[in-house]
């Protein structure tokens, strides 16, 4: 959610969001990004997510996500009861910049102080700390990243303390190939359960393809968004995100347990469509349906 | 151009399909399908495919293919001096007799024909024979396509003395697991060089997560059609063919030598688009443009 709706002109009513929280666990979600502690100032699409958390909470075995970009959205975060915090690192000092406005230093640094926050929590309520590596295959400001930087700054954050680090196909400029290396070369230093998962875009058609290659080393986590919702309003028809029902639909049809039932995701996909009329979703399998599994009567 | 153009229902005319033959040559294109010996009244769209060949005869180190469906359509790709006769062989009973109005086993019959017609054809201008295997991966008709099928139906083709067998996700029913158990099994079977490439449509957008399942067992050649052109009427967004820009460009990003000029292919891609105005292209790469490499001035 919170990759799709901070991507677009509409604001969608709390209730609304609530619903699709709601629906998305019934067809068997059990991880989702709510929403993000970010200035309501900046992101109003996201000013509810503390009262989405709280929401999402009532929701048995759910890992409720949320994005912070500083200690004080840490803070709250923390406060409203979220299970995890994405924590956005760029991989690019130029993009560092431009997006969050501080130095790649300070955002590190920034990480730091969070992880230490995180620590003061008791235990039973202590969320998992995930540094999300911006930019990780190329920059729209740098060119090309080289493996050498993420893999610095990727050890910087270990030694911090941090739970998850997950590279970010943010601009769609990865491929298959580069994917298996980057994600093999950081599984073999930071651990298997350190990197276990992967933030895709499908902005060059390649998101499925590059699943593909993860699956091949072990990942197992994807983030993706109903109906690619976000999209990329300087290129239409470059979708945003990987669209969570051909994901599902391609796992399921591959022999992973997905645990989602995608009849019940594509009615949340049309619940949605219609909550958002002015927004474009993305995605082949809900105009074409599933594939017949029986002949023709 | 030959799934393409079968597919729309315009009608591009002859000089402008001899010129889309020379700019994909030029952009280093070294295989091209460029139509179908079928009855004119079937396929007006292709009924100049004769030319189209000869035409083609005149670029070098161009291997020139056309599908043929039966004995008489044999005879005239022999005669235009086609390089590859593709002949559609139906894996399920239900889509031969639906597409083909003959059973699985007199098509058969039929390609056992064509290659001994073949052979009469002196060494030098022999064309090889090859037999697409339609639903391979499932039926819109039967549904499930047991692999066993393929296999069973692969045997005899062979025995017949086919060259190359190149199975057919005729309807995007197929998933990256599948293709690398059934490709992975005939090429066991078969031999790595009989079965060196694969069809791919992208109907349920996962038709370049199987190309990196293809690569992954030695699979090197791939149909694609520019702009994924042929696309899919009945359920718009679902495109046919996979999308060969894009696929040229996860190529190359990978680190693979195409020998293609993706610049001068998407040139070819916007003549076309102004030449066929009411037909839809598909593809991410076009829209979003190519990752930038070097940072911004």
């Amino acid at each position: 959610m919170r990759d799709g709706l901070q991507s677009i002109a509409s604001i969608m009513p709390t209730a609304d969001k609530r619903a699709w929280i709601d629906a998305a666990w019934s067809a068997g979600m059990r991880n989702i990004e709510v929403g993000s502690f970010v200035s309501p100032k900046l992101l109003p699409q996201l000013a509810d997510t503390a009262e989405l958390v709280s929401h999402a909470r009532t929701l048995k075995g759910l890992q409720i996500a949320a994005l912070v970009p500083n200690l004080k959205g840490a803070e709250n975060a923390i406060a409203a009861g979220v299970h995890k915090l994405t924590v956005p690192v760029s991989m690019t000092e130029a993009h560092s910049q431009s997006n969050l406005r501080r130095s790649r230093a300070q955002v590190v640094a920034d990480v730091g102080s969070i992880v230490t926050r995180c620590k003061q929590v008791a235990q039973a309520q202590r969320p998992l700390v995930e540094a999300s590596l911006s930019m990780a295959f190329g920059c729209t400001q740098q060119g090309l990243v080289a493996q050498d930087e993420v893999m610095q700054i990727s050890e910087q954050l270990v030694s911090l303390g941090v739970d998850q680090l997950r590279p970010a196909d943010t601009v769609g400029y990865g491929n298959p190939a580069q994917l298996r290396q980057l994600l093999g070369a950081m599984r073999s230093a930071f651990g298997a359960a350190r990197v276990s998962g992967v933030h895709l875009h499908n902005s060059r058609g390649q998101g499925l393809a590059m699943v593909v290659a993860a699956l091949d080393i072990g990942i197992r986590s994807f983030d993706s968004s109903l109906g690619g919702l976000g999209g990329c309003p300087f290129a239409p028809g470059a979708s945003g995100n990987i669209v969570t029902e051909d994901l599902v639909w391609m796992l399921d049809a591959m022999g992973f347990d997905t645990g989602i039932d995608l009849d019940l995701l594509l009615d949340v996909r049309k619940t949605i469509e219609k909550q958002l009329p002015k927004e474009t979703l993305y995605g082949f399998l809900a105009g074409a349906g599933r594939p017949r599994t029986t002949p023709k009567p």
